[in-house]
């Protein structure tokens, strides 16, 4: 067997950095070498993520130790960028980035980024040394509007998503209060997301010229884990014609489904899948996706471009038993 | 003082009925005179409602107390339309139907029925024998379009509504098992769902010749009470025009309040209240709406057209502590 | 009819402040002059408690307005004792203390106060000019347990509670973010809660030479409101005459009700109640108990201390509706 | 490498039967031959655990397929019983039993079981043909006492217990309505569990001549998954002896963890893990333990039955991601 390959966390403190070592833990193909964490250097992991007790003795570590194959990013907005200025990494270690730092075209000395969506960018993710992970909101919406664009059928769109906790990070505030959240619903960022800039890049790679509005109004949901997504577009061709649309454009995707029957949010929560279901009244089409904002929408999706670049199978120590209930 | 109203209801054993009942017992200037269910008849009322326990002892009947001032019918859909048929009652008896059976027109006999919507029809409702009480999703849309109709500015609508496991009844059923339904998302009836007929009606009474399509996609939501409905409309006007618009249309509306701030969905759950809030993006209007579905969109919006009926003060027994935790 | 009480509170920003603000706004007997907060002097209460928005136009204060009939303390633990001691009141200001500051005998200057539990002082709470309000724990444990005090057959106890996330106040921390907290069980301060020293008083009050332990163990719920509790004690009376102890204990108490059913938390949930019931096994009695943390538990009962302080009819103002569902 | 084991599933359309699947189609040392249930056959797994969609192509099987050599029984209390007497399997077949059916030493024709608790028999497990496997609050209990009763230290025990609604198995009953169960805690079962019973086996294996009660008082918690389980114990040793004995008993059980600090549910939902902490005040000892109902509490420690009985390494496909948050 070949050996493994040597991993390495930049970040591993936050939620992103604890699903991203959760996952590595189990990989069959990596070998965890650090996980980096000033604040927290010298600590056991378990620390930090409690969950971890009885599964590893790493600690954490305040350095990078040499010899990475891949290192995984798991800082804030607008740290990545600065990590990388401050701390030059061996030219041999590939980069996964799960801030939004790299989303848009940005580089990094002689490091350039590949858009690490792997419904749209799969060969090109295979050939990459460094990547941007996607934003959470913007794969589950992508997901549901690329085969349409990559048709050149894609319309104004009207979204809606909601997202659980974990999506506003381990920080303190006051909308993530159990006594304001629990059982609440509210909007924020309405029509505004950050994630549109990211969507409406993907959109015009497959559909060039494509120049009308993605509305979306994000809602904060009262649940830890999740992304429901629904996006209503104006679309001529029959419900079966989209449909076979949508099958053809991700037979090649192992984890993106779509379903025949309706779907709900828990069928993805653990897992790193996407799930898609299609209706259509009228003149309209309404895509539904669903995906773990942590996984799918983060760690798991960095983990599966991992095993891309590195010619791993792209589901390796990613067949994760969701929580279903 | 006056001699207070007689009052009774029929279906009392399910939620709206259970929610007429605590609205009632504590109105100041009513009196419960017989809750009727035929199921339950002979049973002290907290057998079915045990958190009423030591608030009455009251207990359900199978018969129609003749002499009531005001009837409510919390029947299932369906089942007011036949009641009325097999249960001739009184004529001087004035009747809130919170089904859905005569909320289009329909008559029964001699009776004709005004739609209950106090912010579209407060005069009509206040000279009415019979109201056709409105719908949860029905209420929080229509509050959110009709100051724009009423304007003659209302144009395509792009709706996305969350509601409570209430919204759905007490009869078990999968979408309400506790497993599948805790921290769960998923959508149902996609633009298909009944309440648009009755939607329809009202926009087109304040704006002739409303045309264009009302997209609507309920999803049902991970806790018990309330609803919260985000529509995305064009419009021309600015965002302070828009907001002036709102609050004018509702002025004399004491439990429909326009926010400044943004709204979240426990600032109105267990009250009658509605709250809106505007926000504009390019030509985009979003309205946000949130009510209790159970009051404003069901039981206290009925005991709110009794007020109105009866002369009483339209907030009397409904100035309710909010949950808001 | 007699004029209002005039009725300030300070510390109206946090919960149980902003819970004693609902109550007394609705209350029939009052007038709310006044509401301390220095922090949000001059803010209108819905910037702070936005459920309150269209409910009224009152601000915070920074001053305590004079002529006040009844102040209410809704400070943190330390803080009231300082608080008389640096601003001297009218000495005709009765006082009711909802921390923990003055339950165990303490005084303040010239004031004494009475621990303000009306099932075991009630009498004494009508004469009193000051009031130690109990805490929520200490609440639910001691209705539990007074009734076999009274009849000298208390023994050593075994409870366990869960409280609410309320319970831990508005401060952000990581045991009330709602990723953590979610789904969420967790046991703290085991057998070490504050409240067992009121408790204790309380029982050798009734009970004088009870000596055996309280054991406690609270657990944190992933709720927002209310308190379970079940106890567990050694009684040799069978099941009907120890039911009928109570009964009779709690017959002159119209919030506490002994159950034959099994009780659950949300019969109780957003109103002033306390439901017990009673089960027995072999030789070992168990009472279980629900409030809601916020009213029984705190600010309800203030209120309730208020009504029987003043004159006032015991339920004034604390008719509530339940959550319920 | 040696062929691997084939394996079948009688029941699998229940919460255990589903997590069994789950849990086996990502075993790396396992074949799924067959999934057998009569209401289902020839329907796709996933038309009942639609999270299964993508991950198997499977359909329910209404006969048991010769050749296995590990069946597992996912049937109801009694069933088990019934199916074994009406469906004679192969002799060479080994027999997982996760009902209630076999756990105090029943037989059925020549199989007779062995109780699979790892922790208290892993001996007998590992040479055994037939495992009873441990009930849910059964494992969570027992883990919390036999160290003690090993030490001949247990004395009366006073337990509370809080389960997710899965406990309560797929059945729509109102307990399960998510309206009623959402934000709600209740007792049931008070002192009466059917688990005592295999817990005094247990102990009394350990503990000969142990008489004293295990006084429990199960609650309904307002979660899906999980057991949290708080004992109090006098006990005369220091708590470091105490925690002592405690790790030196599990020291070799991988998945049953003793915690320096207090743990919390959600460290182990979604995986086989067991926690315990210990606390001690005065003379009495309180052992705080947690599991997956679903999981450690039946088909995670049935998995790892199977591992034991044919060989194979005790943790084999039982490294499942927490869902932590």
């Amino acid at each position: 067997m070949a050996s493994k390959l040597k991993v390495g966390i930049v970040g591993g403190a936050g939620y992103t950095g604890g699903e991203t070592i959760r996952l590595l833990l189990n990989h069959p193909d990596v070998t965890l070498t650090f996980v980096h964490s000033r604040s927290n250097a010298g600590n056991p992991l378990h620390e930090v993520h409690p969950d971890l007790l009885g599964d590893t003795d790493l600690t954490f570590s305040d350095h990078i130790a040499p010899g990475a194959d891949v290192i995984f990013l798991c800082l804030g907005h607008g740290e990545s960028k600065k990590f990388l200025q401050e701390n030059p990494l061996e030219a041999k270690a590939k980069v996964i980035d799960l801030s939004q730092d790299f989303r848009l075209g940005e580089t990094s000395g002689a490091r350039s980024f590949v858009y690490g969506l792997p419904e749209l960018n799969k060969s090109a993710i295979q050939k990459a040394d460094n990547i941007a992970n996607p934003g959470c909101f913007a794969t589950a919406i992508q997901v549901g509007l690329l085969p349409l664009a990559k048709a050149g059928l894609l319309k104004e769109v009207y979204a809606t998503g909601i997202t659980g906790s974990t999506g506003a990070g381990q920080k303190l505030q006051d909308t993530t209060h159990f006594t304001w959240r629990a059982n609440n619903i509210s909007a924020y960022k309405t029509l505004t997301h950050q994630h549109l800039k990211e969507i409406g890049r993907s959109v015009q790679q497959l559909q060039p010229g494509f120049g009308a509005s993605i509305n979306f109004v994000p809602w904060r949901g009262d649940f830890t884990r999740g992304i429901f997504v629904s996006s209503i577009i104006a679309a001529d061709r029959s419900l079966e014609e989209l449909r076979a649309l949508y099958r053809e454009f991700y037979a090649q995707h192992p984890f993106t489904i779509v379903s025949d029957e309706t779907i709900d949010l828990k069928q993805v929560v653990n897992t790193n899948k996407c799930l898609l279901s299609l209706e259509k009244e009228g003149d309209k089409l309404v895509v539904h996706t669903a995906i773990d904002n942590l996984l799918k929408g983060a760690s798991g999706q960095a983990v599966q471009n991992m095993n891309l670049m590195c010619g791993l199978e792209e589901t390796a120590g990613l067949k994760l038993k969701s929580i279903v209930f």
